[in-house]
C-alpha cells in the first residue's frame, strides 16, 4: 500500500514519487496510468504531463457515487498541470486541452476509451485559433471534441454526428475531412452543439470542469457496461477491480505537416522477429490511425520524413525494451517536430511470436548506451500463455467470417465440412469422400461411429461435459455444444431465419464456439521450433514437482499423448471401449442376461476385447504408468432410451429383443443418473464386471511382459464414498491380481487407488486412504456435487447468466472453484497424506489442463495432473509456471 | 479398560472382581455376562456359577481364527468351575453339566442362543442317571442335548430330530414327551447319535471339551449369520462389537415336581403397572416356557406351589429394581426347592409402559429392607425412546399378519383399505364411501388428489424422499414406497404368484414397511397421560437450548404441528401449494406463457391463492416464527412427462395445448433435475416468481396484523451456492418487503435467510453469512450431494446392499452421516457464526426428527430442529435427551 500521506489520495500525477516503480501499481493506477508514470518518473521519456485518478476512486464511485473529496483533489492536479503547461483549461485566449482515457489493470475493450481535446468551448476555441494562428485546426479540434464527447459521454448516437459531416463534405464537394475549410468546420461545430441540445435537452457543457467531471464519470460508469462485463467474464477478469482514469495534456499530431501520430511495437508482434514495427500518419490524431481512414505508413517511411525523430523513437524503443525486459507496444505523437510518448505497455502477441520472443530474449539483446539485457529461462516460460500454445497447436481459420450461431467452445480447433444430421448419414458421406460436420441435438453412444468420421461436431444442447464434448475433446475433434439458437428439424437446421440443409457447408471454430456459414480457409497447426524448446525448459523446472499425464482411452490417443509429452495415463476410461459400435451389442447382452451363465458368457466376450484395448494402451505407454478406471457410467447409458422405445411401441410395436431392451432400460433408468447407480456402486450390483475388467487388464500386462515390455498398471475405483466400499472393491481387484500373478517369480507391482470425486470422499480422505495406494481427484464430478450443478443441465442454461451477473467469478467447470471445490481438494490431499504420507495424488478432471487450476493443484501438493492429450503441452507449461510462481512469488505476465 | 493383569484376559468368572460394577462392562462381557457378574459379585443373588468368554475373544476369532491362548484360559475356568461345583465335566460317575449362551452387548435375535446340558456323553449320562437316581431324567437331558447341539452347533435340520420324537410318542401311544419312558428316551438318544453320524459323517463329539469348543465357536460364528446382520442393520447396531459367550453350571427345573422354571418381570412390561409379572412351569426347562408347549402359569399360581420361593423371588425383584433403578426382566429356575437366578436385564417394554414407568419411578418405589428409591426427571426422560412415542402416536395393527411384500417404511402408522391404481379411481371410490389404498409405480403431482383421499399409499418405486414419501409423511398418511416385488399391471398387481385386483383389501404398516394381504384390525393411537408429562419435562430441559419447529405447508398441518408442541415452522414448502389440483393449471399457465403479460397474469393468479394459503399458516402459528421457503423444485415437475406426451402423440396425436405442454416439458426437462435448475436458480431464470411469492406473503402478514394477530415471517432462499447469488435474491425479496411496509409506522421485522444444502454453501458459509439473517441446513439435499446419492435412485436400489455389506453403518438419509455430512453441518455452523456470531441456525431436513441426528445438531450449536408435525414430540424428547447427554456424558438407556 502507498504510505505517502496519512490519507491515501485518489489522484496521482504521472511524476508522483512512489515507493516502488510505478509499473508495479497497476492495481491502483491501471495499466495505462502505471506505465505513463513509469515513463515519466523513471525513464524520463518525453511524456505530456498529466495525472491518474485511481481505481480506488472508481470503486468508491461505483459503490457510493462521486466521492466528495475527489473534486478538490482533481482541482489541485488540474492547477498543477495548468502551471506546468503555462496554460489554463478553458482559457479564452490560450486554452490548455487534455485527453481523458480509461485505464484498467488489464486492457479491456468495451469500456469508454478516449475523449480528446477536452477543455475546448465556444470561447476557448477562438483562443486556440488565435495562438495557433490556425482557425481551421481549432474548429476541427472543437467539432471532433463535441462529437466524441457527445457520443461517448452523453450517449448520443454516432450517426447524428456522422451524417452532418458527410453532408458538409458533399456541400463542399470534397472527399476528405482534411479538405474542409475552417468555415465549414465552424458551421459543423455549431450544428453539433444543436444536436447535443436536441438529444439531451441541455446545452453542451461549456465549463471545462463540468466537461472533465462528465468524462471521468463516464469512464467510471462504463466499467459496468454490458460489453465490459461480458469481456471480463470471457477473459476471467475480476468484476471488482474498477478502472483508473488518465487526464493528460494534449499534444497535436494534426497540428501541421511537421506533426504526426503512430503506434509502434519494439518487435514484430505477429512473427516475433526482433525488428521494430509501426504504423504512422502525418498530420493526424491517434483516432485516425485506429479508424483506418487513411492508409498508414511504416517506420521506414516515417524515417524518410522524420529521420531524427525515427532515431529518437528507436532509442526510446530500446530503452523501453531494456527497462520492461519485454516487447512493448507504444503510442506516440510528433507535434511540430517534437516526439511525445503517449502510452506504452508490454505488447500483446500471437502464439508463434510469444514463443519466438521468449526464446530470443534469453539470448541477450542490445539495450541503450551499449548495455545489453536478457531474461532467464524461467522468465521465458512465464512469458508464454496457454492460449499461445493453443494457437500453434490447432488449425485456425485464416480470416474472420460471419458468425451464424454461438455455443460452448467444447473442443478447440477449426473444422469445415458438410452438414449431416445422423451418424449413419455422416458415415455414408464420409465414405463418399466428403468432409463431414455432424449436427445433433445432443449425442449418445449410438452416435459414436458418426462422430468418429466427422471433422467437427455441433450440438444444440448439452454442456462442456456432455457426451459430445467429452468424446470430441478426447479425440481432439473440434466441437461446439449447447448452441441453443440452432433449431434442428429433420434434415435441416435453422438459426433465426437462416436455413442450413443437409450437405450445406459450415465452419466451426471450437476454440471460440463460433459457427460460421460457408467454407472458411484453414491454416494448419504449425508449432514453431521454439515450442519444443520452451516445453523442454518447462519440463526441467517442474521435474519431480508436478507431473503431467494424459486422459486417454485408446492406443492411438495414448501414442498421441506420449508424443505431446505425457508421462503416463492418469485416466483410462474403460467405458469408452464399451461404447465402440462393435462392443455395444456385447455390453447389452451382459445387461440383458437372464441367467448367470448368459451374463458370464457376455462378460467373457467383453473381456477379450478389453484385453486387446489394454494391450494397445499399455504398449503405447510402455514403461510409464497407466491408471485404468473401472467402469463408471450408469448402465442405462448403454441401452436405447425408454422414451424412443415407448414411442416406437406406440407407433409400430416392438420386437422381442426391443421389448427386452425396454424392460432393462426401464429397470436401469434413473431420475438423476449422475448421482445414481454409477462407479463402484455398479461393482456392488454386478461384481463380475469389475473382476472381468481386472482380469483383462492383467492378461494384457502379461502379454506385454512376455514381449519384453514394461507395463505399469494402476487400477482405479470410481465414485467411492466410504472406506468400507473401497475395501470391498479393493478385495475384488486384489483377488484377480493374485490369480493373475500366481506362480510368477517376480510379482509385478499393481497399485490400487480411487477417485476422490464426491465431497464425502474428500472429507473422509483420512479413512479412505487406509485402503488406497493413490488418489485421483475427479474434479468434474466434485464440482457437480459441491455446487449441486449438473453440467448437462446447469452449464448451458444458467452459466452465462451466472457469470454475467457476477454470481460466479468463473465457470467452475473450466477453472477450479478455489473457495469451495479447491478447499475440498486441499482437504482431501492433506487428510489422505495424514494417514499415508507417501500417498500418490493426482487429478484427472478437465481442470487438469487448466493453468489456474494447475496452480492450485501444485499448492495442494498433488504429484501430477492428467488432462486430454491435446492439453498436455499446456499442462506442462502451466505446471512449470506454477512451480516458478511459488518459488518467486510472481505470477505470469499477461501477454496473450 | 481392565488392568487386573498385564495381559487382558479373554475369560472372566461371574465372580471376577472388576474395577467398576460389572454391569458397566457390557462392551466386554456382553449384556448377559455383565448382568450375571453383577448379580453374582455385587448383589450376591443365587446364581449358578460360571464364566464369560469376552467379546474381545470373539473379535479375535472372527479376525484370525481361534486364539491359541483361549484354550488354556477356558481350561483354567472350567477347572475352577468343576472345583466349586465338586463335579467334573464328562465325569462318568457324577458329571458337571453346563449351559452355553451367547450374550452380545445388545440383545440380538438371529444369533445362536443356547445349548443346555453340555457335558453329557454316552458314558456320563449313566453317571447322571446314577447320582440323580433318575434314569429317565438323564436320558431326557441327553437326547435334548444331542438334538440341540446337532441343530444349533452342527447345523442339522431340526426336523431330523423332531420326527423320531413324534414317532417315539406314537410308538409309546402317549401325547407328551414327559410321558415317554427312560427306555424310549435312551433309544431316542441312540437314534439321534446315528442322525448326527449320518448328517455330519462324524460321530457326535463325546469329549466335553470338544463339545464346549464347538458350542463356543458356533456362537462366535453366528455373529456373522445373515439374520444377525440383518437385525443389526435394522437396529443400527455396529457390526464390529462381537458377542460374548457365557458358560454356566446347569441347574434343572425339570428335575422333579419340586422344580420348575420361569421368566419374570419386576413390573408389567405391557402396561407399565407396578405389579410383578411372570410365566412359570413346574418340572420344566427354560426352553419349554419359551416354546409354549404347555400352558404357563402366573406368579400367583406359582405362589400356591412355592409360597416361600415366591416371597424370595419378589424380594429378588425388589433388589434388582432398586439396584438397576429400572424394571428388570429375569429368568429363574427352581431345582428341588432352591431358587436360582439364571439371568436378568433391564426389560424391554411397550411405548405406553415406558412412559408410565418413567413417570412412576420419579415418585419413589419401595426397595428391599425398608429402603426406597426414585429416579430424577432427567433420568425419566432418558428412559423413553423415539420408538415408544411412535407406538403411542400412530394406529397399530392389533396382531400379526402374513407379509405379502416389504418396502421402505416411508411414513409411519397402519392403514387398511381397498386397492386402487389411479388417483381418479381412488377419488371415485372414496366418494362411494370406501377406504382406499392408492397403489402406484410412483406418484407425481398429478396424483395428489388421489393421495389426499387415501388411507395409505404404496409405491413400487422410489426412495424415502420420493414424491409419495415426502407428501405422505407431511400429511401423516401411512406409506410404503419402493416395494420392488410389487409388479403393477393395469388394474391389478402381483407379488410372486399372488394377484391383488382393484377393490381387494390390503393392509399397510408404514412403521415397518410391511404389506399384508387382507384386513388387519387397527388399534387407534392413544397416548397415555404420561406422554404429556414426559414431553413437558423435556421442554423444560431443552428450553433455550434447542428449539423444535415443524415442516408444514398448510394451515391444517400448522395447527396440527402446534398442537403437538411445535414452536414455529422451520420449513413451509411453497411448492406444495402449487401442486394442489386447482393450482397446477395456473402454474402451467405461468410456465407456458408466451408473453410477459401472460406470465404476469398467471403470476397474479398464483399470488392470490398463495396469499390465502399464507394467511392460514400464519394464523395457525400466530406469534411463532414461520420460515417460508421460496419455490424450490424444477419447473418440469409441474408439467406432464415428455414420455407420456410423446407416446400419446404417437398413438392419437396431441391437442394444441398438449403440444405447447410438450414443448415446455422438453425445454425444462433435465438429465439430473435434483442438481439442475432448482431453488434460487429458478429465481435467476424467472425473477418475477420470487417477487410474487414475497408479495403474497407480505400481504398475508398485513391482513393478519389488521386482525390484531402477530405474524412472524422469515423468508428463506433455497439452494444457494455463493454469497453473490444470495445477495441478488435478497435484493428481490427486500424490494418487495420495502414496498409492502412502505408507510407503516412500525415496520415489522422480516428476516431473510438461506438453506445450506450444497456442500459449497457449507464450506463457504463464512461468505454466505454476510447476506443471511439465518441458515437452515437442508440435510436431505446435503446428504444427496455429499455422497452423490440420488435418493430416488440409490436408496431403494443400493441402500439395502450397502447396509447389509457394512459399506455404510446407517442409511444416511435417516440418521445423519456424522463423519461426512455432519462435518459439513458443523463447519457451516462454525463459519457462519464466525462471520455473524448471532446467526440463527436451524435444520429442516428429515434428520430434524431423528434422535441421533438431533444429538449432532445440538453439538453443532444449532438453535432449533424442524421436522414433520408427527415427529415433533419425538424431536422434543430427543432434544432434551441431547441436552442431558451432553451435561451428564451419558447416553440414553436402551429400553425399547
Amino acid at each position: 500500500m502507498l504510505v505517502d500521506s496519512c490519507i491515501v489520495p485518489y489522484v496521482y500525477s504521472f511524476s508522483h514519487k512512489h515507493r516502488r516503480p510505478p509499473m508495479e501499481y497497476k492495481d491502483l493506477l491501471g495499466g495505462k496510468g502505471a506505465n505513463l508514470a513509469e515513463m515519466t518518473s523513471v525513464l524520463k521519456l518525453p511524456v505530456p504531463p498529466g495525472f491518474t485518478i485511481s481505481t480506488d476512486a472508481c470503486r468508491a464511485y461505483l459503490e457510493g457515487g462521486w466521492p466528495v473529496e475527489l473534486d478538490e483533489e482533481i482541482a489541485k492536479h488540474v492547477f498543477q498541470l495548468e502551471k506546468s503547461m503555462g496554460r489554463k483549461l478553458g482559457d479564452p485566449f490560450d486554452p490548455l486541452l487534455v485527453s481523458v482515457r480509461s485505464g484498467a489493470k488489464f486492457s479491456m475493450p468495451g469500456m469508454m476509451d478516449t475523449v480528446l481535446n477536452l477543455g475546448l468551448n465556444s470561447e476557448s476555441v477562438k483562443g486556440l485559433a488565435h495562438v495557433t494562428s490556425d482557425e481551421r485546426f481549432a474548429y476541427d479540434s472543437y467539432r471532433r471534441f463535441i462529437a466524441m464527447y457527445g457520443r461517448i459521454v452523453l450517449g448520443i448516437e454516432g450517426a447524428l454526428f456522422e451524417h452532418p459531416l458527410e453532408a458538409a463534405r458533399e456541400r463542399a464537394g470534397v472527399k476528405t475531412d482534411a479538405e474542409l475549410s475552417a468555415e465549414a468546420l465552424r458551421t459543423l461545430a455549431d450544428h453539433y452543439l444543436a444536436v447535443v441540445q436536441k438529444e439531451t435537452g441541455k446545452p453542451f457543457p461549456q465549463k471545462p470542469r463540468d466537461q472533465l467531471r462528465g468524462a471521468i464519470e463516464a469512464v467510471f460508469s462504463s466499467w459496468n457496461g454490458a460489453r465490459a462485463i461480458a469481456y471480463r467474464v470471457r477473459e476471467k477478469i475480476g468484476h471488482d477491480l474498477g478502472t483508473a482514469v488518465n487526464v493528460q495534456a494534449m499534444v497535436f499530431g494534426n497540428r501541421d505537416a511537421n506533426s504526426g501520430t503512430g503506434v509502434g511495437f519494439t518487435r514484430n508482434a505477429a512473427t516475433g522477429e526482433n525488428v521494430p514495427y509501426g504504423d504512422f500518419l502525418i498530420n493526424a490524431q491517434g483516432e485516425d490511425v485506429v479508424a483506418g481512414i487513411r492508409n498508414t505508413e511504416d517506420l521506414d517511411h516515417m524515417g524518410k520524413h522524420f529521420p531524427e525523430i525515427k532515431r529518437e523513437l528507436l532509442d526510446v524503443f530500446r530503452r523501453l525494451e531494456s527497462h520492461y525486459r519485454d516487447m512493448c507496444d507504444t503510442e506516440f505523437t510528433i507535434e511540430q517536430g517534437k516526439l511525445w510518448m503517449l502510452q506504452t505497455r508490454v505488447g500483446k502477441r500471437t502464439g508463434a511470436a510469444a514463443l519466438r520472443m521468449a526464446v530470443d530474449m534469453t539470448k541477450g539483446t542490445r539495450g541503450p548506451d551499449r548495455t545489453s539485457w536478457k531474461i532467464t529461462r524461467e522468465e521465458a516460460i512465464m512469458r508464454v500463455a496457454a492460449e499461445h500454445l493453443d494457437q500453434v497447436l490447432h488449425p485456425q481459420f485464416a480470416g474472420k467470417g460471419k458468425v451464424l450461431a454461438k455455443g460452448l467452445a467444447a473442443s478447440p480447433g477449426a473444422a469445415v465440412g458438410k452438414v449431416y444430421f445422423t451418424a449413419d448419414d455422416a458415415v455414408d458421406a464420409e465414405e463418399r469422400g466428403e468432409k463431414v460436420i455432424l449436427v445433433r441435438s445432443e449425442t449418445s453412444p449410438e452416435d459414436v461411429h458418426g462422430m468418429m468420421v466427422s471433422q467437427g461436431i455441433l450440438t444444440a444442447r448439452g454442456g462442456l461435459v456432455s457426451h459430445a464434448a467429452v468424446v470430441a475433446r478426447g479425440w481432439g475433434t473440434p466441437a461446439i455444444v449447447g448452441a441453443e439458437s440452432v433449431k434442428i428439424d429433420g434434415k435441416k437446421f435453422t438459426v433465426g431465419t437462416v436455413v442450413v440443409n443437409e450437405g450445406d457447408i459450415i465452419s466451426l471454430d471450437g476454440t471460440t464456439g463460433e459457427v460460421i456459414l460457408g467454407e472458411m480457409k484453414l491454416e494448419a497447426a504449425k508449432p514453431p521450433a521454439e515450442f519444443d524448446i520452451i516445453l523442454k525448459w518447462a519440463d526441467v523446472v517442474r521435474k519431480g514437482k508436478l507431473g503431467v499425464r494424459a486422459n486417454a482411452d485408446t492406443g492411438e490417443d495414448a501414442t498421441n499423448a506420449r508424443n505431446l509429452g505425457a508421462e503416463g495415463i492418469g485416466l483410462c476410461r474403460t467405458e469408452h471401449m464399451f461404447l465402440a459400435p462393435d462392443r455395444l451389442p456385447v455390453v447389452r447382452e451382459m445387461i440383458l442376461a437372464n441367467t448367470e451363465a448368459e451374463e458370464a458368457a457376455a462378460l467373457e466376450n467383453l473381456r477379450k476385447v478389453q484385453q486387446a484395448d489394454f494391450e494397445e494402451i499399455l504398449e503405447a505407454m510402455d514403461g510409464l504408468p497407466v491408471t485404468v478406471r473401472l467402469l463408471d457410467p450408469p448402465l442405462h447409458e448403454f441401452l436405447p432410451s425408454v422414451q424412443e422405445l415407448r414411442v416406437k411401441e406406440a407407433k409400430t410395436g416392438l420386437t422381442k429383443r426391443e421389448l427386452a431392451e425396454l424392460k432393462a432400460a426401464e429397470e436401469w433408468a434413473e431420475h438423476n443418473p449422475m448421482i445414481g447407480t454409477r462407479g463402484v456402486r455398479l461393482g456392488v450390483v454386478k461384481p463380475g464386471l469389475y473382476a472381468m475388467q481386472v482380469k483383462a487388464l492383467m492378461a494384457a500386462a502379461a502379454t506385454l511382459r512376455a514381449k519384453g515390455k514394461k507395463p505399469i498398471v494402476e487400477v482405479m475405483i470410481p465414485l467411492t464414498v466410504t472406506r468400507e466400499e473401497l475395501a470391498l472393491a479393493r478385495g475384488w481387484v486384489q483377488t484377480e491380481i493374485d490369480l493373475a500373478v500366481k506362480g510368477l517369480k517376480k510379482k509385478p507391482n499393481v497399485t490400487i487407488g480411487t477417485m476422490i470425486e464426491t465431497p464425502r470422499a474428500a472429507i473422509r480422505a483420512d479413512e479412505i486412504a487406509e485402503e488406497a495406494d493413490f488418489f485421483s481427484f475427479g474434479t468434474n464430478d466434485l464440482t457437480q456435487m459441491t455446487f449441486g450443478f449438473s453440467r448437462d443441465d446447469v452449464e448451458s442454461r444458467m452459466m452465462p447468466a451466472y457469470l454475467e451477473q457476477g454470481l460466479l467469478p468463473r465457470n467452475p467447470f473450466e477453472t477450479i472453484d478455489v473457495g469451495g471445490v479447491g478447499e475440498l481438494v486441499k482437504l482431501g490431499a492433506q487428510r489422505g497424506r495424514a494417514t499415508k504420507p507417501g500417498l500418490k495424488l493426482g487429478v484427472c478432471g478437465e481442470h487438469g489442463g487448466d493453468p489456474e487450476s494447475i496452480n492450485l493443484f501444485y499448492e495442494a501438493g498433488l504429484d501430477y495432473v492428467s488432462c486430454s492429450p491435446f492439453r498436455v503441452p499446456i499442462a506442462r507449461l502451466a505446471a512449470a509456471q506454477a512451480v516458478i510462481s511459488h518459488s518467486t512469488g510472481k505470477s505470469r505476465t499477461d501477454t496473450k
